[in-house]
């Protein structure tokens, strides 16, 4: 059993290198990996040693930078196509989280626009990396303010449901979605946390579960199923989950069963907020249909452990991601606000740059 | 790796004894346990060695059989009244599926209405007992071919989403869902199913992926949070669950997230069947809310094989059952045929005699 971990960092730079905790190994393990390699920051966004949406961006940006430090030239335009190779390859570790293409691309246009010899741009990237690093931690508290602001008024103390994890493990710090649960926790708002468990990679018992407990937040864990019955006998408030990619029109792509829960919001008139930060949303998309959705091994839903739960014969359908249209999306949650699905667009859309 | 079973009996009458598969170590081990004590077939109820509503209710009878044989007089009145200790000690074994207080009821009827000395009650108790398991096996070929009859016309391959085991493992052999699955296998009307694992205990993953693959039935199995993103991709033409009590209009309880199922069939114009023998049904409950949920022990959550999936400090809610209500269902097929929620009543009432 764990000690208390009082604030969760799930990426951090330190010295000459990033430690990450592997959440693979939680909530049975607390260990953390050292990340002095982009090819090794790749591989552990490929196998989930990170994750999360925000969480990704920020290991990816650092990644850039590791891989920019190890280019052996001094030659800026070799430097700056050797660094698109780096580029490339962290960009082909998940599809559908938008973040990790921010990060990346706001690290090379950081390269391109910066003046000077390589070891100076290196510099850059590395104080850049840093920047997204400490920046995502004030956007995820800025989305929890806002978004208790966002709740439903009535009762005083909510029971909030959530899916997957958008925790402080999936980003810098504090979360997206269970930001906004620790500033209605802060606030006196809160009466308990459902976590769905999120099969097949058990994301909400092993990580929501974990942070709600080291936070002294009530949380109830319930198999995925469990959410629409919950929601009938009345359990269930407001539900608030993260994203991974958002469209232009608010349709939003998060972890797999998110759209079976808005959909049993909707059928029983509970609130469904999406909580993300401004870069999770992609205005070159007009709606959700062009979300790539990312499929990973089945291995995920046969085995646990070191249980495999069915016979040999059986064959799989493993998608990672699905997308909640936004007419069953209350509000989205930003750093800026909350706003409605179909003001996204007029509100947010010039205060994303790269 | 287990050698492919002809046909799935999961409670078979042999010589002396009653010869239950044991379900809780499905698909990984073939294991048949030997019960000749109604303690032990309490017992085995409760621990789910034997599970689904159907196959309840045949094991309750030759529970009372197995009970009343070890009663030690000859007189009448002493008799009945050791069977109704008998029988209570079944009937709290499991509070929602119907078929075990119907199948129970039906032993004591009988008892009571049979003239002639104790030992001649036994031999009637053991022939009632014999011919309820015989019945549930042409009532589910019934079901299976009335329900072949009730899905959709086009395409002429359809399809179909199931939801934990509603197979031959949960009735006396054939099944209910499985046994429509089976029929339109039989007739050249089906695809593919679609397994929904169904957590907490995986039945879907355990038992009707594993009947599939002895049937040859190709199935793709799912994690419980998919099944609205595959309704939404096309996937599925219609689901088929089973029931563990219907009320007199139609609302249907059945394993914890056939409710969840039955909103996102709703939203995505997939018809949703419930396949339940006329025992399923309970006349005396005008609607579902008076349907008894079972909630069981949250290892069942917490644990799968010998992984523990979250830490300690986390609370668990585990409902075993949820209402589908009765506007979400297309129709209920038993082995009369298949019936609009609201002609159960009209159509069915005066058929039904324990």
């Amino acid at each position: 059993m764990l000690s208390t971990v009082a604030q969760v960092y799930p990426v951090v730079w330190q010295e000459d290198r990033v430690l990450l905790i592997d959440q693979t190994r939680l909530p049975n393990e607390y260990i953390v990996v050292e990340i002095s390699r982009y090819e090794d920051m790749a591989r552990a966004i490929k196998t989930m040693i990170v994750r999360g949406a925000p969480a990704i961006g920020v290991a990816a940006a650092y990644g850039v930078y590791l891989g920019a430090r190890a280019i052996q030239t001094s030659d800026r335009d070799q430097f700056l196509a050797q660094l698109e190779t780096v580029a490339q390859e962290l960009r082909e570790t998940r599809p559908t989280a938008v973040n990790l293409f921010w990060a990346i691309a706001r690290m090379l246009k950081t390269a391109r626009q910066t003046i000077g010899p390589v070891e100076y741009l290196k510099e850059t990237l590395l104080q850049t990396a840093k920047q997204i690093n400490a920046d995502d931690i004030q956007t995820c508290q800025a989305i929890g303010d806002h978004g208790v602001k966002a709740l439903p008024t009535s009762p005083e103390k909510l029971r909030i449901l959530t899916h997957c994890n958008a925790g402080a493990l999936a980003t810098a710090g504090y979360g997206t979605a269970l930001g906004v649960v620790r500033s209605a926790w802060r606030d006196g708002r809160l009466e308990r946390v459902y976590a769905d468990e999120t099969r097949p990679r058990l994301q909400g018992a092993k990580l929501t579960a974990w942070e709600c407990v080291q936070e002294g937040i009530p949380v109830t864990l319930i198999s995925d199923g469990m959410a629409a019955h919950c929601m009938k006998q009345g359990l269930i408030h407001a539900v608030v989950v993260g994203a991974d990619r958002i469209a232009a029109n608010g349709d939003a792509a998060n972890k797999i069963g998110t759209y079976s829960v808005a959909i049993a919001a909707k059928a029983h008139n509970v609130p469904f907020f999406v909580a993300a930060p401004l870069s999770t949303i992609d205005f070159s998309l007009s709606d959700g249909s062009g979300i790539p959705i990312e499929e990973r091994d089945p291995v995920e839903i046969y085995q646990v452990g070191d249980t495999r739960i069915c016979s040999p014969g059986v064959e799989f359908y493993n998608p990672a991601f699905d997308v909640t249209p936004a007419e069953l999306i209350t509000a989205i949650v930003t750093e800026f606000g909350a706003f409605a699905p179909s003001e996204l667009k007029p509100q947010l859309h010039e205060k994303q740059a790269v």
